[in-house]
């Protein structure tokens, strides 16, 4: 992939180079991101940011890595005030959409719009998410937070990793695009923990596979947890199942507390999840008793998204090498826990 | 309290000192808001103006207040489009918005639920309404208002005020703010007009007391009104009551317009409304007969918002003190009729 | 009509030396709008982008437009969010909004109420589109797209232009607003063609006549479309009709397809459309197989609406002679094909 005037549609057209690339230009956002830099590297420019589904992260997220990189975000949220509601084709939406702005962000709910977007763009698209189909930045910021968690622990590189996947993986668009992101990495151990009803796609597995991994398949929490560097939880999806019930026999087995980590996990193995993390009680994912647990890393997943989003944009306007050169000090107040 | 890095969550964390450095913070904020000056002090700073329920004026007024200040805005309108609704607990919700920006403005349709989100935010929160508990900048402005109206008849500070508050006291969450303020000052006439379902609760007739103010009583508009500095009018809301014809039985007592001033108010009364006034025919409550009355303050009470919560931005934020250091003159047409 | 401060409402407030102006600033916008040139004259300002009805591309393009002369912009999306629907009058909301921003765009489905809030507005206000009424920005970029298209095909000015308006002329808001603005040039053909049901209002048809311009009426597109410079096509509403079959035969016969265009059209005929087109197959208006005809200008229309908006804010808040001087080119990549 070059950069410069890219989309990033899918995650297939990363090479493990352009994985380093984009982490070590999240790294140099990080003052930025926290606060203790202000750089103006893209002012002047426009991102749109068009979400024709809802969504408040995601597209919160992406605004605000823009704005830190100096530039200004015009957006708009929903399906229903759109043109393409009246017929409109993607093709002239993007003709159109694309000559008010200098990159755009897509999110639509259908599957791969955002390709046939991106083909008639006049800008440089980035996918937000395409229905159940592709969400690259999202694969990337778990990845990078993989890896930034392993260096906190004095491990170098995601070569050699041990992480288990928990719960829903035939539909979970984040472990999809996560194992597809692994496949380009040497010597991983993936244990993957879901009912037999929601396993990984068989595709994914023998990606997995032949890519020289390990691949432990169990349905049991317990055991899968005790020997692996990330434990990679996702939610139950209720409505998959046929019942209520058969759907309370799955989540009782991945419930992940405190106690269970304390009995079965390593010391500081991490804990991550693609929030949102659904904390009614009866949900049973990912208890909240686990949130003083330093190696809770679920809100660094979120913070890096922003880093991530940064480097993007950064990388296909190509300023990357310019945004120090436009910075100064913050001067308003700022004691930020990240 | 003090101000940088605080939350603004309720009005009964100020004392009255805190109050005086607000409105004198906010009286150096009026030539930026009245387009003279542009500052840019905030300039790289984001704020996250999170609205889960609709509103267009204070959302749009806390986010000029923002730009007014140099700093951009990121927001979302509406409770739907959020991972609230998907279980998300308010803990996480700030946890993860929290990484995004610099500030938070929260209006959400639960009470306490910002001062909940607010304990787990990781930058300083501001209520922008939390249902029918809290919506500290308001009061904030109703006094500001008062102040600053006496002020050009005259009169200085708070102490010694007569005020009517007129309509329904019962469920009005910025009476009973208002209220709560003027517990702070010394020697206030308060005389309380509603029909005897809607009077003020007891708690509050009680603490004006308890702070050595006069409080009347009455559900008379004429007589109210003789002696006053300050008539604040609210609505009579319609779904209070039985039926409609009960409900036009108190409308008809309370309507204020230009013939009922001219014959019972003093010269230069202020009249102050929450707005947005109802303005149909059959609402009766603040007669637009007055709109060329200039002692009609109300659409000064809504400029004096744009100023009052620059103010708590930039006491926040901590750059009160170098708002006129980034300063230059407009260089734009701007004709404004403040 | 004097710009700084001025109102735009509707079009006929116009006379022909404002359009040159206001042409004449678009064109010295180009350099900004193609993203070679970023200017901040307008650095400090708000715009309240008030659309209190749905609009995708109209809303994202006023917003852009003050974004490129370095804005901000706040902004609401629709209806039901507003304090309108609580009763408020359209001056309440006029009194208060405009205390928020320099200038206002107002979207509103309702006839005359962009006028009636203008007027008690404290800040110039540009109409969006109120309703059927008028929507004056979108017939200055039909104009000045026409007029750009001549120039680039070696003919200089509207004076003699020959165009053809197809389709439901009856109820477009568009065609109204365009034959309108040609009333003020001189010896213009216009081809009207549409269903008997869907003429022309008679009113427009003699302003044009009564112009001195040459009016030809039909219902075959083939004869029409052989002798002009440009063909602005517009939807048949099939809601409009006592059935389906019954705008289905109106719909065969207007369907301009690069068949078509090439067996009646001279060479290099403009094609022009007032987007959104209906791009589903049964709709039938503007065929998929032009879009690689070089003559199809419907997205140089969308582009130009960038261009007209910028030089309707810069003309209003009085910095089109300081653009240049706020000016710097652009540091990031930028390739675009306009």
């Amino acid at each position: 992939m070059h950069f410069p005037g890219s989309h990033i549609i899918g995650i297939d057209a990363f090479i493990r180079e352009d994985i380093d690339r984009i982490f070590h230009t999240a790294d140099r956002m990080r003052p930025y991101a926290h606060r203790e830099r202000v750089t103006k590297v893209l002012d002047g420019a426009i991102l749109g940011n068009m979400f024709f589904e809802p969504s408040t992260r995601t597209r919160i997220s992406f605004g605000c890595a823009f704005n830190l990189l100096g530039g200004e975000v015009r957006e708009t949220t929903g399906f229903e005030s759109s043109a393409i509601a009246k017929g409109e084709s993607l093709y002239d939406t993007a003709r159109v959409l694309s000559g008010y702005s200098d990159v755009i962000v897509m999110r639509h709910p259908q599957s791969g719009s955002v390709a046939e977007f991106a083909a008639a763009s006049r800008v440089p698209v980035i996918n937000g998410g395409d229905g159940a189909n592709e969400h690259p930045s999202q694969a990337l910021l778990d990845l990078y937070t993989i890896r930034n968690e392993l260096q906190s622990r004095g491990r170098d590189g995601i070569d050699g990793l041990r992480i288990a996947m928990i719960g829903d993986l035939r539909y979970g668009r984040t472990v999809h695009s996560l194992s597809r992101l692994l496949c380009l990495y040497r010597n991983i151990h993936v244990v993957l923990v879901s009912p037999q009803e929601l396993r990984l796609p068989e595709s994914l597995e023998v990606a997995l596979r032949e890519a020289g991994h390990q691949v432990t398949v169990t349905d049991k929490l317990e055991e899968s947890i005790r020997k692996v560097d990330i434990v990679y939880s996702t939610r139950i999806q209720e409505e998959r199942f046929a019942s209520r019930e058969e759907a309370d026999l799955y989540r009782g087995k991945f419930r992940l507390n405190q106690a269970v980590y304390t009995q079965y996990c390593e010391p500081n193995t991490v804990i991550m999840h693609p929030l949102p993390r659904d904390s009614r009680a009866e949900a049973n994912e990912l208890d909240n008793d686990l949130n003083e647990n330093p190696n809770l890393a679920i809100f660094r997943q979120a913070d890096n998204g922003v880093l991530v989003r940064m480097a993007l944009f950064a990388l296909i306007l190509d300023v990357a090498d310019q945004v120090d050169r436009h910075a100064r000090d913050v001067n308003w107040y700022t004691e930020r826990r990240f």
